[in-house]
């Protein structure tokens, strides 16, 4: 019988998500009529802009008809849409970022997951906590960390905690990373680096040899022009980051699936005899033979994003859900729940009346005032006593949840 | 700097079918009135199937309404397509899989690459030889070999030679491995296992420990009834076989990414210890941790697949191409050169006239007949002096390939 990987046996039992849904879909079935309102998952509840359906639309014709119909495309993603991102998300902003650095993917969490297989298996890895789980969950099955201990944290990471005493602001690693993961606006404290923060880190990364994996899922929510929406937008990061950008979120793509990473040619690795080694063409083989390109439909609708209809479209999305945002994170504070995050990025970040531990907090929201939400335990050992609410859902249902919010931990407070 | 994964370093220069692309532009730049004809990439060239994109038009006009949007789906695939595909592709042929079983995926190529990483990296791997390079290239990236020989063998694979003198269907290995590649339809020979070959590799799985990962993304091109679509129709198949299936060449979405893996819930693996462990719940943890599940307008077109007119039509697009196979094999055959597959499968294997390397008379085609192949060697060792022509191309190009074939081959051989 083939042995299997071991390392998938030190994962924590079951995903965060997944043992939420458990949760809730017990709940749900003993308690039928229960009008439960979800602001756990950070999953986008409006439609696609009519700019990407129409686009879409027009692309899926194609594909019906012999004269116009694509086949396998370049697996890196075709150069209407790569040029598209060059220049509107990265020339536009001062960034020297060309095409053929972006890799357009099917997800941010399939590339923070398989980026890393074109690193050695010794690299040192440093993760904020709390942290997106998957950064985690990667490493653990690629062989870079020991067990777990009782708290969830591996042995061999470096976990670099972000507290309320800290503005959820990590300090350096103690000691020198290879890889260093850094989310902003960040899941799942709602925190946006500053522009002098991420400029310390590129600093930081050239002086020890670090590559930084930078995830701006959320940039879209950035409203403040002082942050930096692109490590790219600071100094030398051309040669220490690699950036990972969804469409998810602002565009509504959850189910749609269309991101990219972006992978400069100027960023090097080493050899095991201390050659240098570019990093992009790595990549690009891993692309290229493990991946067979996004959809041609859906890269016409992740093109459409950059129309002025779909940027246009794209902003009231955005905007609507930061309205969410403001007036979740307004409700909590009316009953002087401490809540951060939320203004530039779609997560309320919370921490737990009485200092209740995160699942009991999670039970009590689902069980009292029928919420759904994510214990902030689930993203990491400092995450306990906090709890994360995300702002994508309807208008009518945040309102409705803030009254809960209000009339349930008002109470528990009181 | 972080080290590199070194395991890259090992891969030859240039995935084969980026080096083929390089190829033809390089000569259509030099020649740009020259008409080429391409039977090289096994590409789809006819449209998407009627059923198909009005099914996607009605879920994309869905995604666009509040009502009815769909954001994050299940990572394994919806039901509808789960159930779909295990009443469709196996209940009705007799097998035991069951929709929960199936993995809904972006492509076989990503599948069989990754289906890797839940595998110990010390198991063994047979090959066989001709083989689909991916299947190499992913288990060198993963660090299951040594270095490449002269002839492009890697150290620590063992190669099983596919020849016309064993019809193409290799013998068992000569000692035990842990997991063996079958493709049958083989690409890219077009040899079909045979109910009793398969038997025997499935009794040679189960008396040895092994298990096969079933390379099925051609099984649709099986027109001979006592041939067997499926592994799971053999005995036992269930405790040692995973499967790959492909939406790519039955339904054309090559450019349309839909394809599935089969990982039944009685298949097991060992632990360090020597523990039996199931390998199902591995996959699961794997797909749902690294991938989040193709786009729900994608599969409702792979659903539409399976409905009655989605039945006949993508039964009509193999037709036509196994018409394009035949027509390609007798043109070859008209002219004494030796042609293999193509009945029961869209590649058609030749063995090169007067024993020319295989790159040798890709460029001959290229020079002289402006058509495009795949030279055999690029696929393994043992393919040295054969060559592959795919079916999937108009009428009208193959048919003209056809008498190019005639014309400069004839020549060739006269």
């Amino acid at each position: 019988m083939p042995q299997v990987n071991e390392n998938y046996l030190k994962l924590k039992a079951g995903y965060l998500f997944p043992e939420i849904g458990r949760r809730v879909a017990a709940f749900t079935q003993q308690h039928p009529s229960a009008k439960v309102i979800r602001l756990g998952i950070g999953d986008v509840t409006e439609p696609l802009p009519p700019a990407v359906v129409e686009a879409m639309h027009k692309a899926l014709d194609e594909m019906g008809h012999r004269d116009t119909f694509r086949g396998y495309g370049p697996e890196q993603g075709y150069d209407f849409l790569r040029n598209a991102i060059a220049e509107n998300d990265f020339g536009a902003h001062g960034c020297d970022i060309h095409a053929d650095e972006v890799f357009v993917s099917d997800g941010s969490k399939c590339d923070t997951g398989n980026i890393l297989e074109i690193f050695g298996i010794n690299n040192t890895v440093a993760v904020q906590d709390p942290v997106y789980p998957v950064y985690v969950d990667t490493n653990v099955m690629a062989g870079r960390t020991g067990a777990a201990d009782e708290q969830g944290r591996y042995a061999g990471l470096t976990y670099l905690p972000c507290t309320a005493e800290n503005n959820f602001t990590p300090a350096l690693p103690p000691k020198p990373v290879d890889l260093i993961y850094i989310c902003s606006p960040n899941n799942p404290t709602g925190a946006v680096a500053t522009r002098e923060t991420l400029t310390e880190w590129v600093n930081y990364a050239k002086e020890t040899g670090a590559v930084i994996l930078f995830d701006a899922a959320y940039e879209a929510f950035i409203t403040d022009d002082s942050l930096p929406r692109s490590i790219y937008e600071i100094p030398g990061a051309r040669e220490v980051a690699i950036e990972f950008r969804s469409f998810s979120k602002n565009a509504g793509f959850t189910g749609t699936r269309c991101a990219y990473t972006v992978v400069p040619k100027t960023l090097l690795g080493k050899t095991a005899d201390g050659k240098t080694q570019a990093i992009h063409p790595l990549w690009n083989r891993r692309h290229t033979t493990k991946f067979n390109g996004v959809p041609y439909i859906i890269q016409r609708g992740a093109e459409a994003v950059y129309s002025p209809a779909g940027k246009q479209q794209c902003a009231e999305l955005v905007s609507f859900y930061l309205e969410n945002a403001r007036l979740l994170r307004e409700g909590l504070e009316s009953i002087n729940i401490q809540a951060y995050g939320g203004v530039n990025a779609p997560y309320i970040w919370l921490k737990t009346p009485n200092n209740m531990k995160s699942w009991d907090f999670f039970d009590f929201l689902l069980n009292q005032a029928h919420l759904v939400g994510t214990p902030g335990s689930g993203f990491g050992a400092t995450g306990e006593g906090y709890f994360r609410l995300s702002a994508f859902n309807s208008r009518e249902k945040v309102q409705e949840a803030v009254v809960r919010i209000q009339t349930y931990l008002g109470q528990l407070i009181a």
